[in-house]
């Protein structure tokens, strides 16, 4: 796959050692992560709105009420930047100018689309339950058109896309090295818990197969391209 | 202290029950977070740039290098939207619909400045460095006259504000509720790591009080909240 180019709007200007183009790379970012924000103007307001995004080849998808105004304004076409972050740590210098954190971030721009279609939206909407829980779908009860009608969702296209990456210890200047107070990195995870069935979930509802990526004490990131990962390869 | 007011820009149309005007459980979200997502438009095109952020009263504040092409579009009292989300969980419905994630996130709107006036950069970068790590700045040697130039901070006055909140197991309709799948919740959390000292630290040199706080295996956001507590108190 060809890197992304470094457009005018994606190029990244500050700290470029720790620019990434390469497109699986972002793709990676994008996909471990279940939440995403998105920049959106409307009447010249910049609004950045959290939601669940999902990524099929350069197409992004996210969804929500058919009321919702951040949907509506979105869908006529507009300009958007959708930005996923994690972060891995925080980084302490001896100099209060050294100090930063660690983290993986990934801003992909793009126009955005309702998608109008109704068996293009239902199947749109298999695909976000699919991707996260594999399998899933089959075990549910199918949708309603009443639900299809209630939703809606987004695409877009990755017009230009970048992604930027801080993964290492601490970068002290020579002169400060010997300064005496502690300096190093402090790491931090996102981690799954352990389930908490639903209150009105029969005893005997046995947990199911295609939830065993969410294990216990595992980093929802890479839970998160595992399922993608499964999702891709069709293993549904 | 009174709730934000619920203006054209904040008010939470989708699911009201869910929307906070509360100032202190909006401050409670952005102080419980290292990063936010900020909103910008340059152009007519909206970005949204993650960065670490901070909170004095009802000022926010963030920072980066003066050469930052964000810093300086932002700076010339640009409307800007700064969203802070936490992810607590995956939600699991009988129905692909119901499906949700509990989160917590806040969004603050306003109009960015950049700090020109030197003594008054000097207090905001300290303050960061003090926020974060109560006490730290007493430790760490001076800022130069160079580090704080080649910085720029910005600030902004929260103009509106509103946050939403899901905290609760799956919303199943009721007629799903004998479905046979699995319904619930799987929690998930930031947790902080197992401290990595700097490969350039003397041996002998303690892991300081100030950061006690982020301890092993400790929440991330309830760390922050700790953190901010104490430099509110002027703990320093």
């Amino acid at each position: 796959m060809k890197d992304y180019a470094k457009t005018p709007i994606s190029r990244i200007r500050r700290n470029p050692k720790r620019a990434v183009y390469d497109r699986k790379a972002v793709h990676a970012i994008l996909d471990s992560a279940l939440l995403c924000h998105v920049a959106y103007v409307i009447d010249g307001q910049p609004y950045c709105t959290p939601t669940i995004h999902w990524r099929e080849g350069e197409t992004m998808f996210w969804h929500g009420s058919s009321a919702s105004r951040m949907l509506r304004a979105q869908g006529k076409g507009a300009p958007v930047c959708l930005t996923v972050t994690h972060l891995d740590g925080l980084v302490m210098a001896r100099s209060a100018f050294n100090h930063s954190c660690n983290f993986r971030s990934a801003m992909v721009f793009g126009t955005a689309r309702l998608i109008d279609d109704p068996s293009e939206k239902r199947r749109a909407l298999l695909a976000i339950t699919d991707r996260l829980y594999p399998g899933r779908n089959a075990e549910l009860r199918s949708m309603t058109d009443q639900e299809i009608k209630a939703t809606s969702v987004v695409a877009m296209e990755i017009e230009a896309a970048s992604a930027k990456v801080r993964a290492e210890n601490v970068g002290d200047d020579e002169i400060d090295g010997s300064h005496p107070v502690w300096a190093g990195v402090i790491p931090v995870q996102t981690v799954i818990g352990a389930p908490l069935a639903s209150p009105i979930l029969p005893e005997d509802q046995a947990y199911p197969a295609h939830l065993a990526p969410y294990t216990t004490g595992k980093r929802l990131d890479e839970a998160l391209a595992e399922t993608q990962a499964l999702y891709e390869k069709g293993v549904l």
